[in-house]
């Protein structure tokens, strides 16, 4: 197992300037007397491709030597890593072979082909995508590019808490939602050597409390696709963010899926920004746990704005 | 008629720089491309109270002079005006009295009096709201503050652009939506006198385009309760503001309703901030006339954020 270092996560910063957003650092008095604590909102809603996962595949697809990279890099995914690499390889000018099931939401296939990327369909089951990504890379040469399970991805990630310290100075607490895990591992990385003090926390749906019920366990558990509104959240973890969320994250936080759309619909309302259901999860925890944040200066990811708008989760009957 | 001059924008926007948001422009590459030019979004949508009325509020608030602010002050409004005036009458500790028709938003009417102020309930006539407001001014000696055909209101809003000109350095145009004129009026009011090689566009729903025909007659035209989906845009122009607009303004460009809800749903899905109907009107008209302002630099009022989100147009029927 390769772990990134600092080092590495600097590197990915001056690499990857050219191609992001350096996203604004947002406040709003309003959720700070709510959550009674001083909240810094981190906004990656407004990032390149509407998420974070545009700083991973940048770092990967620019960090590629030229030999490589003229093969060009592949993933499967049916969210937003698929449409972040298919841009990172469009500044490139490298091919991006998409594995995406039949079903995966054509809005999101029309933006890999917008970028200039190339989709793959396969049948939905994990062994078809698994076995159709085997064949990319058989055909083409191209470098696997993991969501969140690579090196170079969580490099990159971790980039986002660097500017959020820079932006907000000092944090007593940090929180981020947590799926794979890449976020909240890069969180880890950044924090644990550039604000040790800075105490991290993950939130997460409780309908797929698979990384919080592994952090109680000392290993991972993983679940079989469990449903949650918080789409961006049910992949399990792996090897790698297992190592830096067992190392360094404080407390996992659960919140219900109520609590998790009564948090997006208040950021929508009071901050006035359109922000996915995952975003929504960290906000959620903190109002539901104000004894630990109470009087703190906390640091809040808002991973991404990508949703359907024709299909808000307050709208459903 | 008392018109308001430069110097009262630059006393204006010392006086309500301690109570206002100095809201920030933001850019899209994605809109960019689409309109041919560079625009520069102004975001009202995140001001104080959500939406730009909150500039002409404070400076009506706070110029009174302590003898006749301790009687407070009243205004008759259905919308954001009404919160506005209420969170700075709270801000300041005076007393604000709004007066509201039985049917207006049941929302509106607890932000007005969760900041501090007291709501007249009337019948929705125009005549009924008039007495109700002359009552209360008999009654307690409270200032009126109208919406927009008053120059402390107008010396407000023009605060707006002033702040736009300082962070978009320079501009070849500006617009912004158009109904009772108040922004409109503030716009030209800085534009003519610190940037007068900025050319000043209004933008107006088809279905509301008094002050369209207004321009074209050389006088004011005035609609009975015009229905648009544009809320914030039914209010007819009135002396003062018909003073800056028949002057200062290059053109007023009509959207059609479907254009409006397009281009509001496309500022929240490439952008992913929340805007009203009326902020999308301006953006409406860009994207219709290309031929206007393509390889322009122009700047862009989005004028606020107050939606209903379980009632977004694109889910009507």
């Amino acid at each position: 197992m390769l772990v990134p270092s600092f080092e590495d996560v600097l590197k990915a910063h001056e690499r990857i300037a050219p191609h992001i957003h350096r996203t604004p650092v947002t406040t709003s008095a309003y959720l700070n007397r709510l959550a009674g604590a001083e909240l810094f909102f981190k906004c990656e809603n407004f990032q390149k491709g509407g998420a974070f996962k545009t700083r991973g595949a940048c770092n990967a697809v620019f960090g590629l030597p030229d030999g490589q990279a003229e093969k060009g890099v592949a993933t499967h995914s049916s969210g937003n890593h698929a449409l972040s690499l298919a841009y990172a390889a469009g500044r490139r000018g490298i091919p991006c072979h998409a594995v995406m099931p039949h079903g995966a939401v054509q809005a999101k296939k029309e933006a890999v082909l917008a970028y200039g990327g190339r989709v793959v369909e396969c049948d939905p089951s994990y062994a078809a995508r698994e076995a159709a990504l085997a064949r990319v890379r058989h055909e083409t040469g191209a470098d696997i590019v993991h969501p969140y399970d690579d090196p170079r991805v969580i490099a990159g990630q971790a980039t986002c808490s660097r500017e959020l310290l820079a932006q907000a100075e000092t944090l007593d607490a940090a929180i981020a939602p947590i799926g794979g895990g890449g976020m909240v591992s890069g969180t880890c990385l950044t924090l644990a050597n550039a604000a040790p003090g800075t105490k991290i926390y993950a939130a997460e749906p409780e309908q797929a409390d698979d990384a919080a019920r592994s952090l109680r366990a000392g290993r991972i558990v993983a679940d079989d696709a469990p449903e949650t509104v918080a789409d961006g959240l049910r992949a399990p973890l792996k090897e790698l963010t297992w190592h830096f969320v067992s190392r360094h994250v404080a407390d996992i936080l659960t919140v219900s899926e109520r609590e998790i759309v009564d948090a997006m619909r208040l950021v929508w309302e009071r901050m006035k920004i359109v922000i996915e259901p995952s975003s929504a999860v960290p906000v959620a925890a903190i109002l539901k746990n104000r004894g630990i944040f109470a009087g703190k200066r906390v640091g809040v990811v808002l991973t991404g704005g990508n949703v359907d708008l024709a299909e808000l989760p307050w709208a459903r009957g």
